[in-house]
């Protein structure tokens, strides 16, 4: 077992007792991106790793970009390094990183090239994911989770659709058309996005949240269609082999219409960016965020502040303490560690 | 009086009608961005003007292009052909606008900068806005309504600051720390705002628009600081000079806190982008919008059938239809056109 930050004394884990409704010693807290090239370590082992594809497929240095952040910080979860890319890589989609440009995917834009594509399970890109599961976990101590991922139907189908790109229009396009192939495409990821997710959980996840990043770009029957009925289709398939996972629903920046997602059944968290209070959403769902990312950059007196508006505005019980979304790349690892120190002094 | 394209017989503008809350003959209708390159009328007259800012300051050339939507369809009003950075422009900052690159501007990062600024009022840039606000009203007919603008403080603010950019992380940051010259740039905007929306009004416009394109940035003390106080000081200062002037507030993407943007004293609508339904906020309150841009790419079928649904969702005599974002180039003006049909043939 590595040598982690570890304030407290427990051997419970507060992230899962308060996924799972039950007393928690703390009000449990990580960051979306908390591994990642803000902090002098990560940037060490990206170096020796090769390319940012490598470092995700290379199980002893993922797992150590995993654990980084909980050697600084008294965090309570670690979140597998990988990328929601992986998903249609593994599904033997050619991709690559261009420096500074973003992802480079092959696009899927009809039912031939959907034809083409392979189940994950077997895929060496998984095996090597879920090596890196199975390895940090071994490394964690009990009271630290686990996290494992996926990107969402929506998500992972608009840079299938878009070639790597974050433009969603061709994908906003072809759900507004409801597309033939569209729609087979998001049918497709739901079964793949179970079976990922499933595999993650064999080898160690505890929980897993499914990350909607662009969920925000779809409203009326497009939201319903193609983000919150493939999110409670994959709910569904990976409670179905694996009741007790918790899962966190992040679907960012669909407004009020986290209410309904805040419906999902099985949803264990939702995770929302700045577009509602946490306290909008009924007093029985645990919320997780939502403190801005760009407050990290203003300084530890201006986060720290900020994060304690937040902690104010909700129960330690039934919040999981996140940012809005990831950590910016410049943000001082210090006034993450400010931030840190303002939550757990603020439920002492 | 120019030809333009008018299926009714009234002489009552129903857009003001909407906005003053009497009886409106039918439900008003414009389009943000209803003028522009998506036109090939608007790719005419953009050649024989030379640059874009060329064709802003051109009282002539503007003002057709602000006709132009009117003669291809019914709506109910034409929105003053200008950009939202005529107002740093005009208060002395070096602007150019590179052909696919965006806006370039001199920063404004201090009370150094801040200092040099000139009051915008007296300058040729408002002189030439006002000219053709003058023109265009003096063309159009008693029913089609002639809507002035300006971005709001936080959107120009966060261009000047970025220097043209639409990356608003220094401006944030600027915002997070309250920086004096932050500060009292935000306060000089209203200032400055309230003069050119007021010298809009003399000029001949009926109504006006105030643009925060980039108010969802925001949350918590910041929202109300620099979006909704702003916003509210500008709506004080106009209405003192111009008591009946109907104000439009299109705080976009502020989520759930459009119901603060809704009690706001004197707006006489609030513009939603997606972030909530038209039906959220209460019922005494006018609400322009909303229908997604994209959706007009999807075709006309598509596009009007989304329409229908808005259009349903909200009664006539409080909703002013919109779109909740600009028309985007690639646009098929005969969707448009369809889209205008069907919002007409619901209200038969």
């Amino acid at each position: 077992m590595i040598d982690i930050r570890r304030d407290g004394q427990s051997s419970r884990s507060a992230l899962l007792d308060v996924l799972m409704r039950k007393p928690a010693e703390r009000r449990p807290m990580w960051f979306m991106r908390q591994a990642g090239r803000y902090l002098p370590e990560y940037r060490a082992v990206r170096e020796k790793a090769g390319s940012f594809l490598d470092l995700c497929y290379n199980p002893e240095l993922a797992s150590e970009v995993t654990i980084q952040p909980l050697r600084r910080y008294d965090l309570d979860a670690a979140i597998l390094f990988a990328d929601i890319l992986v998903v249609p890589h593994a599904m033997g989609l050619p991709l690559r990183f261009e420096e500074g440009e973003g992802p480079i995917l092959q696009p899927v834009r009809s039912l031939e090239d959907l034809a083409k594509l392979k189940p994950l399970v077997s895929s060496h890109e998984v095996r090597q994911v879920c090596r890196t599961v199975a390895w940090t976990r071994s490394q964690l101590p009990a009271d630290r989770a686990l996290i494992g991922f996926c990107g969402a139907p929506w998500t992972v189908a608009s840079y299938m659709i878009g070639g790597g790109s974050s433009d969603r229009v061709i994908a906003k396009v072809a759900a507004y058309q409801r597309q033939p192939w569209f729609v087979a495409l998001m049918d497709r990821l739901v079964v793949e996005s179970v079976d990922y997710l499933c595999a993650q959980a064999d080898a160690g996840a505890q929980a897993v949240q499914i990350f909607d990043s662009w969920a925000g770009d779809l409203g009326g029957s497009e939201l319903d269609e193609f983000v919150l009925k493939p999110i409670q289709a994959i709910i569904d398939g990976v409670k179905e082999r694996h009741r007790d996972l918790p899962i966190i629903v992040f679907a960012r920046g669909i407004g009020s219409r986290q209410k309904k997602a805040a419906e999902l059944n099985g949803a264990n968290a939702i995770g929302i960016e700045t577009e509602l209070e946490l306290t909008e959403l009924p007093s029985d769902v645990v919320v997780q965020g939502n403190l801005d990312p760009v407050a990290l950059l203003a300084g530890a007196d201006v986060a720290a502040a900020e994060a304690r508006r937040i902690c104010a505005s909700v129960q330690r019980n039934r919040h999981i303490f996140n940012l809005g979304h990831g950590i910016r790349l410049g943000t001082d690892p210090a006034v993450v560690g400010a931030v840190v120190e303002a939550v757990r002094r603020f439920d002492d």
